[in-house]
């Protein structure tokens, strides 16, 4: 539940959190539409959906700004005094699942296109992956509008089930297809399914904070920095990974590739 | 009708709705900004033009969105409340026949750029279409902004003159067009005319609830749900299907393209 009243410091917690999103979705997303001739052709598809991602992320953060802002007001000068619940207005927490329904499929479409398939096995993968990112999505939304904790409870248990077989996926399946990939990529794309593993694991916790009776305003904090500093390592730290894979494979595909752009790194010869 | 009050749960519903339709617009358009490059030049005009169209129904949204959150207000403290058509503003329909009246004609220009025909053959269709569209969208207005239900079948039935001479430029005129197609492409396009079909068909059926004397707010809500969704059909994920088959026919037409682009589904092979 949104608590009634926050103190000045928990006030700032939040809002900070949610301006630091901002900066990093907006900012990745800069980056890597810059960056996209640093990549062969055949991995930008993968790079221009992880730019997408965070500009939708960075999008539906400015709008849990401002809904934040509205919702909250300090009767004190200055700001000094406790924050309570203005009239009129609600904090939205529905924008979360906005942003998830749309930016979830999306983050499998990335790391499948990075890996560079052969076309029949990626259809195949993501024709099990994507519908089931937005089931897990969908389903956990009643949960987390009702009050109640066994609607709360069943509807968590529910959204498991396409999480669990999209692990089985990522973990299982796509196993023989990483041991194709290049050598050099292999140890960086284990650790790209671990951060999605972690990050991804953080939202059921704040999810299931209520079922613990964990209440109260710094529940509610804590629940805003830990999906904060989830979608930032679900979103962005992720999307520069998966670039590091994309130009770690477009040397290793292209060798006159790899000596235009890494010849650049050097100081010029002086003569 | 817009209704007096709406519960928490359906002016929150109405809000992510808008939201979200204005996510996936912006964002559609910015991923086929970025994504330009991956088609061939002659592919380009046809997507230009879906650009336009995604912004176009992005601004409109961000319109419908500031509207919507002014002529709805709660006294409550968070949001709790019921929500009470606010004093001094009303929510406008009419921005809805605003854009359509632009973007309608204009995704008719998309699929038939995108098929690349002989230019007299173009141009013909666009002739038929392109006005019949502007005209489905103008007659459709006065029975929208009518209180009375004579006149809003009235012009319902004048606006599906045009409706259904689009339809039969599409299914039958347009079918030995099709049918000179690449293989590859053809089923496709085929599926985008069904898009097209069923995204479309949910325009008359929201036009049509007051007719069947369902009112109140839920029959409101589920119109402002119905329109949403049908706008992300009808032109961000009819879009994404026009790139796909520009993506498809810049393969087919030009193998060395389709080799820097595609190469990927190949492992590199090892020796």
């Amino acid at each position: 539940m949104i608590p009634d009243t926050l103190s000045p410091g928990q006030y700032d917690t939040v809002y900070n959190f949610l301006s630091l999103v901002i900066a990093a979705q907006l900012f990745t997303a800069v980056f890597l539409l810059i960056s996209l001739p640093r990549i062969l052709p055949r991995y930008r598809a993968a790079i221009t959906v992880a730019i997408v991602v965070c500009g939708i992320a960075a999008y539906h953060y400015f709008r849990i700004f401002d809904s934040f802002k509205a919702a909250f007001v300090t009767e004190a000068a200055g700001g000094q005094g406790d924050y309570a619940q203005a009239a009129g207005v609600g904090f939205n927490e529905g924008y979360r699942y906005v942003d998830w329904l749309l930016t979830v499929p999306l983050l499998l479409v990335e790391l499948i296109a990075v890996l560079a398939l052969a076309r029949s096995v990626q259809t195949r993968l993501l024709r099990g992956l994507v519908p089931a990112a937005a089931l897990m999505i969908i389903l956990g939304y009643p949960g987390e509008i009702s009050g109640d904790n066994g609607v709360r409870g069943l509807f968590g248990l529910l959204s498991t089930i396409p999480f669990l077989y999209i692990l089985y996926v990522l973990f299982v399946q796509l196993s023989k297809s990483l041991d194709r990939q290049p050598a050099s990529v292999r140890a960086t794309l284990g650790r790209l399914r671990y951060l999605l593993l972690l990050s991804w694991g953080v939202y059921p916790i704040a999810y299931l904070l209520p079922l613990l009776n964990i209440a109260g305003s710094d529940a509610w904090v804590y629940k805003q920095v830990g999906y904060s500093v989830a979608d930032i390592l679900a979103k962005a730290v992720y999307a520069l990974i998966i670039f590091q894979v994309a130009r770690m494979k477009s040397f290793n595909d292209d060798p006159t590739f790899a000596a235009i752009e890494l010849s650049r790194d050097e100081e010029p010869a002086r003569s």
